[in-house]
């Protein structure tokens, strides 16, 4: 069996928390990066991360905080980054020690912006970390009840499956069930296009479109996902495995759901910007939508309801008149 | 094009009256039977059902209602089955007249008893009513938001294309959307099981389980459909189609489902009975538990949330185990 080694987590966000939460609960002992020095202090004060899932304890004993990211990458084995997408690369600059040698795990739910890369391509191809270690970690899986300790299914997609396996064990406990993929690149484009369809439920029940049209949404954008997996990488997967579908319908039927909230506000008719301001964190479809929209214009497939979304957040197009024309193309 | 001609509609409930209003909109002649003359009394008294979606004005003028089921089949060409499928036979058996000649479309969401036969099935079997006048009605639509002019995506599935193209453009309006599909067993099935499953998910919520569950179990159940109708009807069909996922989640999400209301009693601790006392309507999903379980003796399809809800609801074994053996199952 593979052996992870060291583990470390790069990112202080609420997923981040709940990893971090998750993996130290077999471990016992965990590097983790944070950009903030006072953030890292008043975790140390308080025995849990100060700005999100706060009812979530930690041993402080078992932690080793840093804010810097060299110190974190070279002293641990296994990196899991779990930072918002479009911040990736300012941290990823920093970094003077090379990582092709590490097991680097994403559990980030985003593309990098202007490369238009998932992240384990961007890895692979600006920090020439191979393939076989490469990992992402994908499924439904809102921080917030994994905090809660609501019972939830994890998948760990890696080219190698004695890593896949390895990890997935590091994360099993009475509340998290994991299985595993080879599927990381559809995982990881699965992960950004469920937000942006959590963004199209949201406009829609803004709106006022009801259950009836919210499932045939949800139905038609399986579909969707579907067809781009099977252009971008055109391996045999089901699209009913709960790490593609069971992730959308969490993330566009929970009330936990940032990127949902958002489009709701967008369809009430706010404006963009009063609606980011109204939310205290980045909805990441929004970023998702644009990147998938650029990702797309190469891959020629038929997304209505991506091209709906794009048209609303940044054609400035009305929603009504979008989801309208929407409805038409539906199955 | 085929010429649905008369048509009527055979039952009295929510759904009943929903299709019917579809249905008068583009006639503006309907025949329609009710078991009962003192709610057919009531009915022309006050230009609305008495007992279900009493928001919905009919003009009475448009409408022959009759409490004799011969009257009504001898009249109409088209006759639309909305009974409750464990009194369909009851209904029938008053019948005189016979029904082959007509075109017979059944909007029942559920399993004729005893025989253990899909409506259509039952249709073809008892009463010799060739395929080709066989339909059936499917697709996510709770009757009350058919009802409030909700945006609602129906299908209509039939062997023979042109009488299913003739009953969907019956259909059509500005917020009816339909579709049609050769699959009539498939469809019938499907929203068998979709009963079932919203059964499992109330439990599940009755005990507590979370959001990021619920998606696993929702991901597991059409997993489940899609096995069980590949063995019914091997034929093929894309499972993530609106008539078949859509309509389990409609059902499997919505607050408006019965079935999911039921079970979340169950869940909570309440017995069947009570449980049973407690709706005011019969949720169908408890009687297609019993036919489902009983057909799939015979097919040996592996559907672990039919055998968990079965053991609940007629072999009292407590929601907290058999839930908890079904989470050992997931993927």
């Amino acid at each position: 069996m593979y052996d992870c080694g060291r583990i470390a987590v790069i990112g202080g966000g609420s997923w981040a928390t709940a990893i971090a939460k998750i993996v130290v609960g077999h471990t016992h002992h965990l590097g983790w990066y944070m950009r903030r020095d006072d953030r890292i202090e008043d975790f140390r004060r308080l025995g849990h991360n100060p700005a999100y899932l706060t009812s979530v304890r930690f041993n402080i004993d078992e932690i080793e905080f840093s804010s810097d990211i060299n110190k974190i990458v070279q002293a641990y084995d296994t990196l899991i980054f779990v930072t918002p997408s479009p911040y990736l690369k300012n941290h990823l600059k920093k970094l003077k020690t090379r990582i092709k040698d590490k097991f680097v795990i994403t559990a980030i739910k985003g593309i990098v912006p202007d490369e238009n890369l998932v992240c384990s391509e961007y890895f692979h191809q600006v920090y020439d970390v191979p393939y076989e270690n490469l990992a992402c970690l994908g499924g439904p899986s809102h921080a917030e009840e994994v905090a809660l300790e609501r019972l939830s299914y994890l998948t760990v997609g890696c080219s190698d499956r004695e890593k896949a396996l390895a990890f997935s064990e590091i994360l099993a406990s009475e509340f998290i069930k994991t299985k595993i993929s080879s599927d990381v690149i559809g995982i990881e484009y699965s992960s950004v296009l469920k937000n942006v369809y959590a963004i199209a439920a949201g406009v829609c029940s803004g709106l006022k479109y009801g259950d009836n049209f919210q499932s045939v949404l949800m139905s038609n954008a399986v579909q969707e996902m579907s067809r781009f997996l099977k252009t971008i990488h055109p391996i045999d997967r089901n699209i009913t495995d709960s790490v593609y579908l069971g992730d959308l319908l969490v993330t566009g039927y929970s009330n936990f759901s940032r990127n949902r909230t958002f489009g709701t506000m967008i369809g009430k008719g706010y404006s963009i910007k009063s609606a980011q301001i109204e939310m205290e964190m980045i909805a990441e479809g929004y970023f998702g939508t644009k990147c998938m929209k650029e990702i797309n214009r190469h891959c020629h497939v038929n997304m209505p309801i991506l091209d709906a979304v794009y048209n609303i957040l940044y054609e400035r197009i009305s929603p009504q008149i979008e989801i309208k024309l929407l409805t038409d193309s539906f199955r």
